[in-house]
């Protein structure tokens, strides 16, 4: 990999001044000059002051600042590791109509493999298409996470948290935890969770989260901490139904299931229902999202208002492009419990049975 | 609106010379000039000769063929009613995956509203965003049709027809007879159909058509021709649910029940679980699309096989972006009837009941 691959297309401008010739002069690195000209924290006011007298020895017109100013492309991109599901095609309607009144036009990425993402960061600097990227959900490693701040566009990150770059998501371990919360305010202690995980292998934070806030949830109240309770299965269509079968065969199930989305709950519901057993009174489940078929189902969840953090994340463009700094605007937006039908208190009998079965298999 | 707001970004080409110039030297319609450098039937051999050498004489430069074949943009614009739809989420997935494979960038549009589609065709052409445009199941009215042969860029259909642009799409007259063939051949007569309408007004040729079939299949079969066998309800999360309220409402319900989509399908059978109905037992259900959530709930279903359509329209705008031509390329892709659980002969019981109760009704 050579250095040019590193330059954004600041070498585009009049002056042939580009980023590392800044950063040459300054004895910085590019990504110091970059945090610099972006405000961000993590640069010393010295190093700051120094590139920015040597930005303007070097007449270097700064990218993307300026350009983005001057709105220089019109277009933002959206990233996101796959399209096809609740989250991720609601996550861009809203974006799409949000900038769409801002006479923005909206490119869409998919890169759900880790190629598709290496891909994406490499090309994205050198080709200048956008005045901004918006990253949904985004797992990122080391490396693409240094390519963030050579890409020399203007980036938010959307559904979750990524150092200090302008974000807005929600407090998903508080999600886990008021999940269980609510199902023990219900009367339940056997509490199961169905998680999920890519299979591309690339780590949700958002599954990580959840997960944390249930572990907190069964410690802070006591509950059996039994690792059996947590089934853990390859995202897709079946998740939760595979997920709750995995429950479903131990020797005590829980009586309540937290499942990591909507999705997951509603196939979960499914494999209930095909197995005969009611929803609350067999076994109650709770889902996270706040999908549109939620109310269908009478599911209870934890409602994520991702339209609302669409809408966020898309002023957060704005602002940016219109010059405004965003520095350490991370935003954690609320979330709610939604109860529907199908949470409910332990059925007795169900218990006493269960006891019963359970006194009956340790003799 | 000036004559300028017609004129593709042909313009911008050396010689200053635009499609408007040609069309007044050639003493044609900017329209005509479109259709005859394009290729396109509706355009006399004469009058296509006289465009073809005016153009040589004026030194224009073709916009789009010319531009296309260098990928002037190297962008696609992917342009449809919603984004928040199964259907449409699968199409541009597929879509987008398939033309970033030849490196192109693909712009997302939603143009739900009458007043989005208008601002949509009236900008583009002055624009030169894109060098094509796939337009997925949308409602066309007639100025939008007229526009789309000034747009100055190559446009692909997909999910439905329009006039001679190359298209890609399914029989929908076929699937709705076929599903209703299906439930005849297992022995059912009182079939109703759930359609559902667009909110925002638009028709959906789809959603005529496939009731088209309904009722073809119901006269081809001498079947109960009874309107209110048919529920029309607003397109939304709970249409199906909506629509089968409605028919289990008749005095005579049906015994199996078409849905205009497995989103419909899956609604409807909900509220069907939550009567206490059994499907297939107490009322078949049958869908269209195969959608991902079918095999979940063991639907039996018309596949229209949405990610094959999505890959050939994809395939089409790289056929044009290299300079072929597709005139005349409108491809019908074959549908298959899946059958899973939710479709099953009538109950014997049931009908005599129903048979029962109709002659003390008509008592």
């Amino acid at each position: 990999m050579t250095e040019e691959d590193h330059e954004p297309a600041a070498g585009t401008h009049a002056g042939q001044v580009n980023m590392a010739d800044v950063a040459r002069r300054a004895g910085v690195s590019i990504a110091t000059v970059s945090r610099a000209l972006r405000g961000l924290p993590g640069v010393s006011p010295r190093t700051r002051s120094r590139v920015l007298s040597t930005v303007e020895e070097l007449d270097y017109v700064v990218s993307p600042a300026a350009s983005s100013l001057r709105g220089a492309t019109r277009r933002v991109a959206v990233v996101l590791p796959r399209l096809d599901s609740w989250f991720a095609s609601t996550m861009l309607a809203t974006i799409e109509s949000t900038l769409r009144q801002a006479d923005l036009d909206v490119l869409v990425y998919q890169v759900g493999t880790e190629e598709k993402r290496t891909h994406f960061f490499r090309d994205l600097p050198t080709r200048r298409k956008v005045d901004a990227v918006v990253l949904v959900t985004l797992p990122i490693g080391g490396e693409e996470e240094a390519r963030l701040d050579l890409m020399g566009v203007q980036v938010v990150i959307a559904g979750t948290r990524l150092r200090d770059f302008p974000s807005v998501s929600v407090d998903d371990v508080a999600i886990g935890y008021g999940a269980v919360r609510h199902l023990v305010d219900l009367g339940h202690r056997r509490i199961g969770m169905i998680r999920t995980f890519d299979t591309d292998g690339a780590q949700w934070a958002s599954e990580l989260n959840r997960l944390t806030g249930y572990l907190n949830a069964v410690a802070a109240h006591d509950l059996p901490d039994d690792p059996a309770l947590v089934a853990t299965v390859p995202y897709g269509i079946d998740a939760g139904a595979e997920g709750m079968r995995q429950l479903l065969a131990l020797p005590e199930p829980p009586t309540a299931v937290f499942c990591y989305s909507d999705d997951i709950a509603v196939a979960a519901m499914t494999a209930l229902s095909q197995r005969g057993l009611r929803v609350p009174e067999d076994i109650s489940v709770i889902g996270v999202d706040g999908h549109a078929l939620g109310e269908l189902f009478r599911l209870t969840t934890i409602d994520q208002h991702v339209t609302d953090q669409a809408r966020t994340a898309s002023t957060m463009v704005l602002d940016l492009l219109a010059g405004h700094s965003l520095a350490d605007s991370r935003v954690t937006l609320p979330t709610h419990l939604v109860e529907r039908g199908s949470t409910g208190p332990p059925a007795p009998s169900r218990t006493r049975e269960q006891r019963a079965g359970r006194t009956r298999s340790a003799q």
